[in-house]
């Protein structure tokens, strides 16, 4: 029937980051009847209080970026169902959570990662009660108090300089010897006198009666401490991307060409979600559109 | 001496397009000595006359977008050196047209493409007289005339529709059955009241006095004609690569793999001037980071 046959989308693009956004951008030039389906819209690049290498604009913040990405989308007819998928199926069949269901020709996977945990006591205990997962979204309500990053990458090194504004001591708590972060950003953490870093250290324990009060680190020293941020990265999110067969590698990335095939003809991938070497918003995107470019040549043939 | 060894950059990113300009942003985040050599700043990108499909902006004029680039550019403190490289040597040397010589342990080859041209009688004699390669620079010089755009592409496409504002009449001559531009593109065309599309034609001569007065197609129809716009795509400017050996595939293009690296080790590429499959401004941007973030694990090497 002509009004099932509408229903069918030439692709569904799950995940409204800076690689999902450009993904729908793209598929609208290429005239496919396009769907986002995301549980939020900017993903994890929301996160970042500053974003200094978006080309074009010397500094932003995430959430703008990725709200003038929205409304571009949006823009260009594209609706971005703020939904969680719960279940795919060959088809392609889509589920979600809210309980509607799709069917696409073809798939792109733009789902991200969601953040890594410590998993040791008191962080679960603690979560919003001075352990954070997001210091843009809580590094003001920090004042003057002391706290910690633990982590040693470009998220934790933005996150240490952030919290140096408001706190008025800033430790870093890294497990290896120097940090991974990007040369700028180390020599600018150096020259901050708030904050200290502390190597080869990890966090055992949490402890606090109402609010976080101190930690326990593996060398058994205790810190006075009353904000802990955990910036230990991402694990990508492809349990439904398994659901249908698309090879991962030993991260649990999803194995993308240098065109975002995956190994199931018809299922694309970008961004972060994928085994790319650099996650940045502007790789995401660039990805993003080849991904839409892989789709449109797959529904042409 | 040290006066010498201060003489030499980390990278050296020739062209200063979407990949080079990124590349240079990312250099920066890098910490390494960057000098960036271009004949101009923009390259092709300044000849798009609208580019909806930049991410957050939903229409911006080519030349607009590469100044906010070269200020970002700029503002991070790195040099644009307006000169064009004539001479590239292992090592490595560079040496420019205006008689400057640099040294680098790095290369980003982001040159991009040059356009190519019809190479039939009265293209070169009209150049500026009628026969334009830039519809953004000249279109709107030809208001009430009627003219034609050679090219099947989406620059074609772009280009006819720009015409359509200004001309009483467009005529696009292509030389295979479809046109190969983005749906989108092709469907606006078709709406199009001024736009005529002749399919299976080649200009064989372009004839006139003082300016264009006609062109001979290869059937030996002769149409009347005031302007005629060569939009069949660029050559990608791999002469300098070539004289270091960096290996290029059969169509001219600079092979990179996923990471933006030659079969050079210390010599990277980015953007149209590589076999990358989409040449967009966006593409060639996430490629351009990755390019320079190649440079940046090669140097730490």
């Amino acid at each position: 029937m002509a009004s099932k046959k509408n229903d069918v989308y030439d692709t569904i693009i799950i995940g409204a980051g800076p690689a999902g956004m450009t993904a729908a951008i793209y598929a609208v030039r290429y005239k496919l009847k396009t769907l986002v389906i995301s549980k939020d819209v900017g993903g994890v690049a929301n996160l970042a209080h500053k974003i200094e290498n978006w080309p074009g604009i010397t500094s932003i913040t995430g959430i703008e970026l990725m709200q003038s990405f929205k409304k571009h989308v949006e823009a260009l007819g594209v609706k971005i169902l703020q939904d969680e998928v719960v279940k795919l199926a060959s088809g392609f069949e889509v589920v979600t959570s809210g309980g509607k269901k799709f069917k696409s020709k073809t798939l792109i996977l733009a789902l991200g990662t969601v953040r890594r945990k410590l998993n040791v006591p008191g962080e679960d205990e603690f979560i919003g009660r001075g352990v954070s997962y997001c210091t843009t979204c809580d590094g003001a309500m920090f004042k003057n108090k002391t706290v910690c990053v633990v982590g040693g990458s470009n998220s934790a090194a933005m996150a240490a300089l952030l919290l140096a504004e408001y706190a008025k001591k800033v430790y870093i708590i890294y497990r290896k010897e120097a940090l991974r972060a990007d040369p700028i950003l180390i020599e600018r953490i150096a020259k901050n006198k708030k904050i200290e870093v502390i190597y080869n250290a990890e966090i055992t324990k949490i402890l606090g009666m109402k609010f976080v009060e101190k930690i326990i680190l593996n060398n058994s020293k205790e810190l006075p401490m009353e904000g802990v941020f955990i910036e230990i990265g991402g694990i990508p999110s492809t349990d439904l991307a398994k659901e249908i067969g698309v090879k991962l590698d030993e991260h649990n990335s999803i194995i993308a060409d240098a065109n975002m095939n995956t190994n199931v003809p018809g299922v694309f991938a970008a961004g972060d979600i994928t085994n790319t070497f650099l996650d940045q918003v502007v790789t995401a995107c660039g990805d993003g559109a080849k991904a839409a470019y892989s789709a449109f040549n797959h529904l042409k043939k």
